[in-house]
């Protein structure tokens, strides 16, 4: 079946991955998330297989868990985002640079500021993945007394979204005109001052760095309840997805084109890519063994310590071999609960089995020989699940490798993912146009650089 | 005469420079604030001179002038610091890189991640400038209807750095152990929950990443009122003073070391580094002969919109060539304001005269050839009105250029200044111990890595 679509690809990125055993596979580097050498390594290899970008999932707290799950855990300590993909920015020329920022916890001004530098920096990679921080416990590294409401969380991001656009317009793309002989640095009446006065930010601006090279960087969300998909629906250039089936997926794929056309946008300004967990092997036997082995590597501790993270409720008294209780509804994130409350009642798992999922990947997994795999991406595409995919590497650096070294190829040979890069920004790669400047629509330059 | 004593010296920098008619200065690049290939070679030629540190300014908000002024200023845009070093810090290995950030208008959490970040990344050549951001634009920008009190900036800022030192002690040295047969990633006896209440901020803690390389990034400091003094004395590694007569300076480097004494710190643990302005000539007449050329590059609407922003106070109303009237006092850095009106009333300068050397540069300067400037610096450090200085080039990049093949030189000849870096880190090309972790204090590694 020819493919008219293309996958799009960004590797979803913790130092030593995802998942929580990694740090314990034979030949991971469990020192990862101190050493920038490695990281350097695994963007230059992406950048190689001409990924379309590096993503880097961030936290504002360790992960809430019980002390002996997270003694187990490699995420206890990470690099911040804008430092680790600037420093990136340095070591590549083509791959994005997608950096989560939260808006609950952050100012506007300042994450308007970071991606347009980082966007000048990299020469047009930057994006933004937009969270609103489900962790309860970053609330209180922050001065709160408990979390904020799920519900005015999402108000905030989509109020700060505006703000932050707003931020980047504030100079026509024409604006700095650097006329020596006059002394005129730039035209003032190509300025704009946003002076913003919402109900939950006030920002006068304007903003102290010239318009991103992309106009505004790539747009990024991942928040799956109502109301994520909402905001996703009226600002995101890509979502990150989360659904475990086909069906599922192309549910969700519905929803939001839905949504987008209900709001006024076009669907084709979307790119759609759920998180996918790959395992490789010689064979699929092989590949299902080795995802066993990892499995096996997460401590009942630390399962039961995810399993509780994600559910926002702490579910480590309860009987492991019994069901899951009804659990209160929090305010941490809803759809993660969601799918795990669904999982347990549909498939019957006990608690024990839960853990084990949950300290593992629970979500969409690509289990097999690389012709396997590329067969469930290319259905996925084809099938209008998604616009690609988020890979999510096992372990690091092999998993990677074996994606590169025998994913992609395959990928490539079937017509489904580009063999070199056709333009130089992260929009150039998602085929997404360059946003107009709001205040001085004619000012755009056109998207070639 | 033998200087027992070295210079440390930083390159105090902005992307075209401090000096505000300097984009015009021929040869200079009056786009480097867009340019990151650009601060790239230049930091590249500061590192093969030996420098100490890269510092890079920060401010919150477009300078606030009159747009008369504003038009005319290439500071109207500029890189953020995180993103700009942190990209920096994967082109240098040895030189330091410290970043302004305000206590005012951000979060410890954040402030401690980040510089704890960037520490890692470098190995061990992160700085942080304390600011408490006197522009009362920057405000505005963060939700405020105007500027909080100085005063009370300076109260935060000590709280906020008790914070920020506190969280970077969050993890022992030694606390992550990798053991992998037992699937125990760290020793959470070898953690510590800040769990900070004070008067001005609330912050749980852990940080979520490991202590930095230097235990503590170098502590940098600028403020010069009463309260930034005192600031300073308790926690800085490094001032950056702003004295511009040497009796000004012995005075000043007294004062700090007076205090340190009284708070019971010993004064070897602090450096102070004045901001130097500095043009290199064949001659001293020459070198006079360019700086004059430089300033005559300031527009006079420039000029009186940095005098006006440096005062806190709209002067450009006023008779030109009249004297400075009563200006009130505003809640802007202080002692800015206090050091031009005393300028002002002792040389008896009319407003035009101020305008001149506000948009020109006010402060310390060292004109003249190579031997005239060395002579100046020497006298400096014997006389302890200083340990070194914060170069500011007047253009860029052939005041930098000047400055690297012609005054480094003559200090190298003269033994006054390191020819190769002995260490790898900041707080070593500063001389500086590696400090303990107030939780773990038995834990610290040595400072050899
Ligand atoms: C693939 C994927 C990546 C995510 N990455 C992050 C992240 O890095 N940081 C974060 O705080 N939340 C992250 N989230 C969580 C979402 O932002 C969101 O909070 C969560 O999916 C719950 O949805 P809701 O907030 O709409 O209830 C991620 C979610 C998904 C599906
Ligand atoms: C050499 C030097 C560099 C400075 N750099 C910055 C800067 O980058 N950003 C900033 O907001 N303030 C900067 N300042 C301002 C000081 O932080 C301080 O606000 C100012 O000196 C007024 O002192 P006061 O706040 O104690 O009244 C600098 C001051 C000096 C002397």
């Amino acid at each position: 079946m020819a493919a008219t679509r293309q996958l799009h690809l960004g590797a979803f990125m913790r130092p030593v991955s995802i998942h929580t055993g990694a740090w314990r596979y034979p030949g991971a580097l469990p020192d990862a998330n101190f050493n920038f050498a490695a990281i350097r390594r695994y963007i230059e290899r992406l950048e190689a297989a001409k990924f379309d970008a590096f993503f880097m999932a961030d936290h504002l707290a360790v992960l809430n868990m019980p002390v002996d799950a997270l003694k187990r855990s490699h995420t206890v300590t990470s690099f911040e985002p804008f430092t680790l993909l600037s420093a990136l920015a340095g070591a590549t020329t083509r791959i994005g640079l997608v950096a989560t920022a939260s808006t609950t916890f952050d100012e506007p001004y300042h994450i308007a500021r970071r991606f347009a530098s980082l966007d000048h920096i990299s020469e047009g990679r930057a994006g933004w993945n937009i969270v609103t921080t489900a962790n309860p416990d970053a609330a209180l590294n922050f001065g709160y007394d408990s979390h904020l409401d799920h519900d005015a969380r999402y108000v905030r991001a989509r109020e700060f979204y505006d703000v932050v656009t707003g931020l980047w317009d504030s100079f026509a793309d024409d604006a700095f005109i650097r006329d020596v002989d006059n002394g005129l640095y730039f035209d003032p009446a190509r300025m704009h001052v946003l002076d913003h006065k919402g109900p939950e930010l006030k920002v006068r601006g304007p903003l102290n760095i010239a318009r991103p090279v992309q106009g505004w960087p790539v747009i990024v969300q991942a928040g799956a309840s109502d109301p994520g998909r909402q905001l996703a629906a009226e600002t995101a250039d890509v979502i990150f997805g989360a659904e475990s089936t086909l069906a599922a997926g192309k549910a969700f794929y519905a929803d939001i084109h839905d949504r987008m056309r209900w709001y006024g946008r076009d669907p084709s300004g979307i790119k759609i890519l759920p998180a996918a967990f790959v395992v490789v092997g010689d064979t699929d036997e092989e590949a299902r063994a080795r995802r066993a082995h990892l499995d096996s590597l997460v401590h009942y501790d630390s399962g039961i310590g995810s399993l509780s993270s994600q559910l926002g409720y702490d579910v480590s008294g309860f009987d492991p071999d019994g069901p899951l209780p009804e659990i209160p509804e929090t305010n941490a994130g809803r759809s993660g609960r969601e799918r795990i409350v669904e999982a347990a009642r549909a498939k019957n798992l006990t608690i024990r089995q839960l853990a084990a999922r949950a300290g593992s990947y629970a979500g969409l997994a690509f289990v097999g020989t690389p012709e396997t795999i590329a067969d469930g991406m290319e259905e996925w595409l084809v099938e209008r699940g998604s616009d690609g995919f988020n890979v999510m590497f096992p372990w690091l650096p092999g998993g990677l490798d074996d994606f590169v070294d025998r994913v992609v190829p395959e990928l490539q040979r079937r017509g489904l993912f580009r063999r070199e890069y056709e333009g130089t920004t992260l929009r150039e790669h998602l085929g997404l146009a360059r946003p107009a400047n709001r205040f001085f629509p004619a000012s755009d330059r056109l998207v070639a650089a």
